[in-house]
């Protein structure tokens, strides 16, 4: 194959942006901040049949639906991944994705690790990060000082916390997240870095 | 593989990060300014048979050597990479390079696209990026306004920066330096993204 440098200034096809974290590792405030960085991203908004949390706008953080639309969803293969996480049903419309991607707009995944081994799957391309609380004993300080949740919950979401981690060895970078600047600007790297991939200009997308 | 958070606060190994760009294309500026950025980042000084340009220092942008003591460390293998461009000699002390890795330090290699594949052969979990002009004629008035070069020289390295481009695609990102500053700000990202790589804290170093 013959490259110029105009190649590299072509449209490529959008790039699955896959960020994971265990609860309280502090993932939603930092796909927030590194949106308003990259606004012509999109955050795929999540179908899930769990109740809106305070200050959750429905059709903006997730599209809140009863289980039995979820499973009507699922049966008929709406979601490019569904993941049952704390009891509740999460899953991400495919159409919308797969509508996105095609335009060459990249796209940011705010999924659990089943869903990412499920997008990872089908999506080759897809880049997957996984943010970490500075520590064990911080996570529980944060699940804790929320205040919204009870001592049972809490201690369930730090269990499963500890066996996330270890699918880390899946993602393909990791953010420590002790500091939020510090760690949207390391997330705003990894997004241009992969931009910036000479594999993506040269590949014939699939 | 047990992980835990605190796998990611260890050391890892040193980092190659090889820059490679046809002549012309600004990548002496490039790096020098990534480097006031990662100030803890080394950048490797080469030897080489040309004779040093204008403000070039001896032993900080290169190793000025004669052709016979080139070829003596050439013949004991004192090069990591090395190759002739235009005419000169050009290589990478190897055991410099190692001391670095080895504790720990990233190392940035402005080598050409030969030094590059020897490179790439040796340290397979190397970074390579190759930096681009904005187009060829672009290119060409540069190589013209440095106004040091000869006609027939201009033509020469404008010749050998057509097949050149054609090897980024052994290249794992490109940058085109249409503005320094934003070219710089891409280097930056590249380094920053890749030392949030899973796989060098979890992998075993060669």
């Amino acid at each position: 194959m013959t490259v110029s440098i105009r190649s590299f200034t072509k449209r490529r096809p959008g790039i699955v942006f896959i960020v994971s974290a265990p609860s309280g590792a502090g993932k939603t405030t930092l796909t927030r901040k590194v949106l308003s960085i990259y606004p012509e991203m999109s955050l795929s908004v999540s179908c899930t049949t769990r109740t809106p949390r305070d200050g959750e706008t429905p059709g903006k953080d997730y599209d809140f639906v009863s289980e039995a639309v979820f499973k009507r969803m699922l049966a008929a293969g709406d979601f490019a991944e569904w993941a049952e996480v704390h009891g509740k049903l999460y899953g991400t419309p495919r159409r919308m994705l797969e509508r996105r991607l095609r335009g060459g707009g990249d796209v940011l995944l705010d999924i659990d690790v089943q869903g990412a081994r499920q997008i990872r799957r089908h999506y080759t391309s897809a880049v997957s990060i996984f943010v970490l609380p500075p520590s064990l004993d911080e996570l529980r300080r944060r699940l804790a000082g929320r205040g919204t949740d009870a001592r049972k919950t809490i201690d369930q979401r730090w269990n499963n916390a500890r066996h996330e981690i270890q699918e880390i060895q899946g993602y393909d970078y990791f953010i420590i997240n002790r500091d939020v600047d510090e760690a949207v600007k390391q997330l705003a790297a990894v997004i241009a870095a992969e931009r910036l991939k000479v594999c993506r200009y040269t590949q014939k997308p699939r």
